[in-house]
């Protein structure tokens, strides 16, 4: 996205993704599956994902054997 | 698993997952799901899924905006 045209009323959707312990990494990749990809006609990105923390950055524990580190 | 009968001859089949930079999180948490889950008549887990890196223990970069946290 570094070489997008200028364009001040241009500005992706956000989407939020809340990242709580015992989350399935499995579903919390969907979201960013389904919405990191579309882009418009000049090669915009239409979303912007955020993964979230209820916490302070850090560590989220998953049900499998490693944990999410969350920077938001 | 604390009461699990003892059973010399008993051993899950170990299932290694490797994480590579740049995984997806959707797919590192399809093993998780599809071996995490089997148990025997007794109640034991049928497979012990252990998630590695290449790297010491640490963080591996996903597709996402998040790393996963490897501690094997």
């Amino acid at each position: 996205m570094s070489s997008e045209p200028a364009d001040p009323d241009f500005r992706p959707h956000r989407v939020v993704v809340l990242a709580l312990d015992g989350l399935l990494p499995f579903e919390l990749g969907i979201p960013h599956r389904i919405f990191g990809r579309p882009k418009d006609a000049r090669g915009r990105h239409l979303y912007e994902v955020v993964t979230c923390s209820i916490r302070p950055p850090g560590p989220v524990e998953t049900d499998a054997d490693f944990a999410i580190q969350i920077e938001n």
